[in-house]
């Protein structure tokens, strides 16, 4: 008799393979790692955000024996709303995972249908025929965990986001003991986040950050306003730390980050001593050199406060010179243009930037190449699996696990809705199941594609020429100058000559030949060749025709 | 009486102060320095480059005496027939960097018309009332020059695209001592390339890519396939030198690397051995294993021909397992997503995929922070103008100049078109001057604008719907169903429905109200809000009326 597989199933990520969701499936009984959403690429014009295809999931919604959350930044929490609309299930997750799960869920109206588990780092609970173990790991956001998940086949350790952080600033160092003893139990399969798989050497300890921000706080002549996510509650206590060590008061800007803020401090994640925290409005009022403030933008969002106030239109203050802005992340791939575009205007404005590139202020929450090398060593596992990441990262974290020793037979490099299959013996790519990208567009999920996106990029690349034309419907005869209108193609004044021409040559063609055949489609194709021949571009163009 | 002040004019450069064209003065009489072009960022939707804005040179046409050309790539000579068509005058270029421009001005006609003189580093030119000294400085193409400009109030050091490599591919290394005989003669004003200003230490030698280049060409188990810019002249000789060494056959693909190889090879600034040189459909009849190709596309251009291999349409062959691919370059920022999309699909595809990031195969071509100190402490200028960089660059290199003793008031930070005075005395921002994006787009210049951009933002971000409404003329009475159609809004299957209502929107509407009124206007509003309402998008409305 045939062994039942276990099958490992990476469904979400935007070329990032199992970034926002992992599939563990065994005998018919799923348990779902993760609900994470993806911010689009500058190409997927007007699209929001894009979530995992839950298609797989929605064929087994009655299969679905729990979903587990490792840690709650948007790329693993984000698209919790729109799977627990699919699929039924209990989720787990640690106390500030679960703070934070709550805040979405309460806004989408699902908190009081939601079944949600606390655990806690070391805990163990059965899921289905899972029994998953959580384990501390050190992340850019405090509570997150890996999980052992103990299978009918063996043991599996799936690393979640992590960094080997001795130093972390919440002073709880990853989990290796626990590591050790998966290793000592014995591993089938290792999966492991491959971020920073080109990165070669150790990400810095979270504590570098303390020495850049007390050289900010040193220096800094007047107010200091510092720029990150709003889910960095670790970066959040390490400004709490220096403005308390000199003696400023901290105000935070803008809903998130007040909400993570609140929430955080409530469940004891953030230390802020009394009196420390103000309101904008006073941290405004006081004198410039006793305030830091906080808040998001730091990607160079242009609707974010930095962004608002890189250009001057945030509501509560301006830029001045004097001001020190730091902005403590790293440009998200794609962003860079959105990131610098706002540095420059910042210092524009006067004030003083510091930014990853010439300050230590950020470092990355994800391991590099010695820390991937160490948990591969800490866990020896038969099978290694990279997930958490494009091709580029998993070919390289494939060659640092081939150098310690796992023979290339045993790791796999998957996609997206590529089934991985173990059982027991050897470790096979299966079936593909669906995983495209579905595009979050205004309250509309799923109802933009690919085809959409294109005829999106033909408009916003070559604007459109609108023809209406009135036509007899009998003759066939036009009734009325046809009119013509454009927009997005070239300046109104240039394409006046452009247009007269193109009008003449519309009268002229449907007067030689007659109103035959499909007009729409004679004109729009007069219309591209005259456009195309005068100036070399290829608007969309549009006919539409009244018969009367 | 006053002295007459020299005036220099930062012209070209997205957001790069005077990358593409700076413009000295004295007396109205003008020197061009460099006439490149500038590649578009993400959001300038449909635009193919853009050029510096010539109005300053168009309104003293008569007064250019001449224009210097300080090395041949595209971003210092890519603009060179848009100002000769607006200003008649001498140009100066190296040996390379003219044959770099004679092959631009025979593609647009210009070459015959044009006055070019070929110059040698180490010579003196008189152009009106300066004096022009070439020097050689190291750059990522052979030929490259700075300027001593004498003019009647001291000596001007324009460093041009510069690095301190002491082991240059070509073996000439930057004139260090032209710079100190410059110092000697007391030097007024530094203008300086700013780009890898955030860049701590020294860039390593354009040799670094030799020992890359040696581990791939000992490594690669079948074909090797290098990117790079066609202008890379030394990358170039260094993919020849490999070749040699390993008995591989080189083969240029596509045309652009075709052309400057032979022009190159001509001047003596290639130097490719009898026999080496195969063209493409030998190559590949060749084993795999004798073959290194170069071509173009290491910026993931999807029209380049790694883009189309990456995807698998190019025409003359396919990536095959065994491939080695080297992106041997760097991203330009906003290209990231292209590069790294293109750098996966060649793996997807079963090349092994070398690039910057995980191995020493590019360099910088311009100079670090201690090259950009040596170069400050050569020169010993009174006045330092920090150049070619957004102006986050130009900050960090105004604070270099600090840290060497230059004091504050003796260096200024400009921008595009800020006149920028010396009268002896000191340094002052003078009047702005034109210098606005002038966007070329087709055979258009200028014809697209920032509006006709945020229009063809909100046409590509939200799509399009179109309604056609035909009217009586007199009554305003609704005499057909409203045709609606949309396009990039969402998936027509999906769209029905809701253009259904809208539909029934608009007859009540005119059937309620009569047509009286602006019936475009309201229309369009009832639609917005109809939309908006039911999908949270905001599409692009037109409606266009028939009145018969």
């Amino acid at each position: 008799m045939r062994q039942i597989p276990l099958r490992m199933i990476p469904l979400g990520g935007l070329g990032e393979v199992g970034k926002n969701m992992m599939v563990y499936e065994y005998d018919g009984v799923c348990l779902v790692v993760d609900a994470g959403l993806m911010f689009p690429e500058n190409y997927m014009l007007g699209v929001d955000y894009i979530i995992p295809d839950l298609q797989y999931l929605r064929d087994r919604r009655r299969q679905v024996a729990g979903i587990v959350i490792t840690h709650g930044h948007e790329d693993h929490i984000g698209a919790i709303h729109h799977l627990l609309e699919e699929v039924t299930a209990p989720v787990y997750a640690t106390p500030l995972t679960r703070g934070l799960l709550e805040v979405k869920l309460a806004r989408n109206g699902l908190l009081s249908k939601t079944q949600l588990n606390t655990v806690q780092a070391g805990e163990m609970v059965a899921i289905g025929p899972f029994q998953v173990e959580f384990f501390h790991v050190c992340h850019s956001i405090p509570d997150g965990v890996g999980l052992g998940i103990q299978t009918p086949l063996g043991l599996i350790v799936h690393s979640g986001d992590y960094k080997f952080d001795h130093t972390p600033v919440d002073n709880w160092p990853s989990d290796y003991a626990k590591l050790a003893e998966f290793s000592q139990r014995g591993v089938l399969a290792l999966l492991a986040d491959s971020t920073n798989a080109e990165r070669p050497g150790w990400t810095p300890s979270e504590r570098v950050v303390d020495a850049a921000f007390e050289q900010v706080f040193s220096e800094a002549p007047g107010r200091i306003i510092i720029a990150s996510f709003a889910s960095l509650i670790s970066r959040m206590q390490q400004v709490v730390n220096a403005a308390e060590r000199h003696g400023r008061r901290l105000a935070f800007a803008g809903t998130s980050m007040i909400d993570n803020a609140k929430m955080a401090r409530k469940l004891g994640y953030l230390d802020i001593p009394e009196g420390l925290l103000v309101n904008l409005d006073q941290a405004l009022s006081m004198p410039d050199h006793d305030v830091v403030i906080m808040c998001t933008g730091s990607q160079g969002e242009p609707s974010s406060i930095l962004g608002r106030l890189s250009v001057g239109n945030y509501r509560s203050f301006d830029i001045q010179p004097g001001d020190t802005v730091v902005l403590s992340s790293h440009p998200i791939p794609g962003n860079e243009e959105n990131v610098y575009r706002t540095i420059n205007r910042l210092f524009q404005r006067g004030a003083n930037v510091l930014y990853e590139a010439i300050a230590p202020v950020h470092v990355s929450g994800h391991a590099s190449q010695e820390e991937m090398k160490l948990l591969i060593n800490l866990v020896r596992p038969k099978y290694f699996i990279p997930i958490h990441g494009e091709i580029r990262h998993l070919k390289r974290h494939a060659y640092l696990a081939r150098q310690l020793g796992i023979p290339e037979e045993n790791i796999l490099i998957s996609e997206n809705g590529q089934v991985i299959e173990l059982d027991g013996q050897s470790i096979r790519a299966a079936e593909r199941v669906p995983a495209a990208y579905v595009y979050v567009d205004g309250s509309g999920v799923g109802d933009v594609g690919p085809d959409v996106m294109r005829e999106r990029e033909a408009l916003g690349e070559n604007g459109i020429v609108l023809v209406n034309l009135t036509l007899d419907e009998k003759s066939g005869r036009l009734l009325k100058e046809p009119q013509i209108r454009c927009h997005g193609f070239m300046l109104n004044g240039e394409a006046e000559t452009l247009m007269e021409t193109a009008r003449q040559r519309i009268i002229e063609k449907l007067t030689k030949a007659g109103a035959n055949g499909n007009v729409e489609k004679q004109v729009e194709q007069l219309m591209r060749t005259h456009l195309y021949n005068e100036t070399r571009r290829s608007p969309v163009v549009f006919v539409t025709v009244s018969r009367v």
